[in-house]
């Protein structure tokens, strides 16, 4: 079975040009099957403010109305996404900027009202994304860059949160390929002590994963992250990692190692 | 050989969001294979306006400089593009969304700056233009929509006349397929009396043109466009069409057919 890596890149990243431009370079150098996913970062917000669109908060959570997702489409499809693309092909990497809309790869719904309507936002099944476009996309030698955007395929986008577009890829594409889900974020990888970047926890699996939070070592911040670690390798994914972009270097070989159970 | 349709859309068009639904309700029931170019409209003008960036002018023509590039991948590459796709995908259209950046589909080189730097404005060569990728996709029965907005291989994003790609990608094309260019936009046609739109005149060919040229019947406006789609079919387009949205229904048969010479 053929490897392949699924990145995600989050908002710090995008926001720090220098960052960005490593990255995109280290990613344009590895030789596997790749897939990049990328968060909003900071220009939706700066463009809203700029626009005199106050951000849309219900009980403390944000809500995509019409002109935020209209925001969301032009800097997160069209800015960020087609400028990571132009330079990944500067750097002999065939990218190809993609919606969840484009060729139907992410159909998903708008998340029904229950205590609070989230505006046009999206929750996505994995069983319903195209692995198999998106694999002949991969096989013909293209690099998907996929934006968090999604459809309903009634003729509507959605605002769709960027990990779970990526952990749904990497769960829909292990039935074709052997999955490395990899998250680059601000931190090194999961820490022992959240103030020492150095204290980082190398490898995790399930029994670990108990054992640090009865401990007390992984806490809040965390949590959601490895739990959504644990659903994509439960979901048939290889190997999830979780480091900052010096991780992303060479050999892949920094920041932490999550599995559910330790390769013997 | 496979035949193809390229059709371009104008500005009057998107600005007109009834005329863009019903020409994508038209253009996603075509069965051949086809290919949408769209341009822009004056929706990044409005943009700009809200933003207070000033068009910038030189000796009376429009200069692209950072910023106003920034709105166009926003809103050609971005809102534009992705809505239409997600109309095309709820029309049952497996439309793909993709800049000249994507999959290098269309390699330009920033104008060369003479009299007037026109800034970040890409020209292009058909010759350069991927066709086998573009070919690839399509046979995948997947539909592009192109945004008008190229790169230059070196990691900059450039604005580029969305008929010049239109005819560019005909051209490249046309060694692959038999292709039929349409252009689609305000008027039922080339008019033999420009205040009547029902004076379309059904077809031109070489002779024709000029004999239409001489006797003053075919005048400014329609010139370049009539050069453009000359230019065309001497580069192996099988045909040019020039109609308005209602030109575009069941049979295609509206508007004025250019060819080099008369079918016998």
């Amino acid at each position: 079975m053929e490897s392949i890596i699924v990145l995600k890149i989050g908002g710090n990243v995008i926001d720090n040009p220098s960052a960005l431009e490593a990255v995109l370079r280290d990613f344009a150098a590895w030789r596997s099957p790749k897939i990049l996913v990328h968060g909003g970062g900071k220009i939706a917000n700066n463009l809203m403010e700029k626009l005199g669109i106050m951000p849309k908060m219900v009980e403390g959570r944000r809500i995509t109305d019409r002109e935020t997702l209209d925001v969301v489409t032009m800097v997160y499809a069209g800015l960020i996404n087609k400028n990571m693309v132009a330079t990944l092909q500067s750097h002999a990497c065939n990218a190809i900027g993609l919606t969840g809309a484009d060729a139907n790869l992410i159909p998903a719904i708008k998340r029904p009202v229950k205590d609070i309507d989230y505006g046009f936002v999206g929750d996505l099944n994995p069983c319903c994304i195209s692995a198999d476009t998106l694999a002949n996309l991969i096989k013909a030698g293209l690099v998907p860059v996929m934006a968090p955007v999604t459809h309903d395929r009634t003729g509507l986008l959605l605002n769709t949160n960027a990990d779970t577009i990526a952990s749904s890829i990497a769960i829909a594409l292990a039935k074709i390929f052997r999955v490395q889900l990899v998250f680059c974020f601000e931190k090194n990888g999961v820490l022992r002590d959240p103030d020492d970047e150095q204290s980082v926890i190398d490898f995790i699996d399930e029994a670990l994963y108990r054992q640090y939070k009865e401990e007390g070592i992984i806490t809040a911040g965390m949590i959601p992250k490895l739990d959504n670690a644990f659903a994509a390798l439960q979901s048939g994914v290889d190997e999830v990692r979780l480091c900052s972009p010096e991780g992303l270097k060479a050999g892949l070989e920094g920041g932490t190692i999550v599995r559910t159970h330790a390769k013997f």
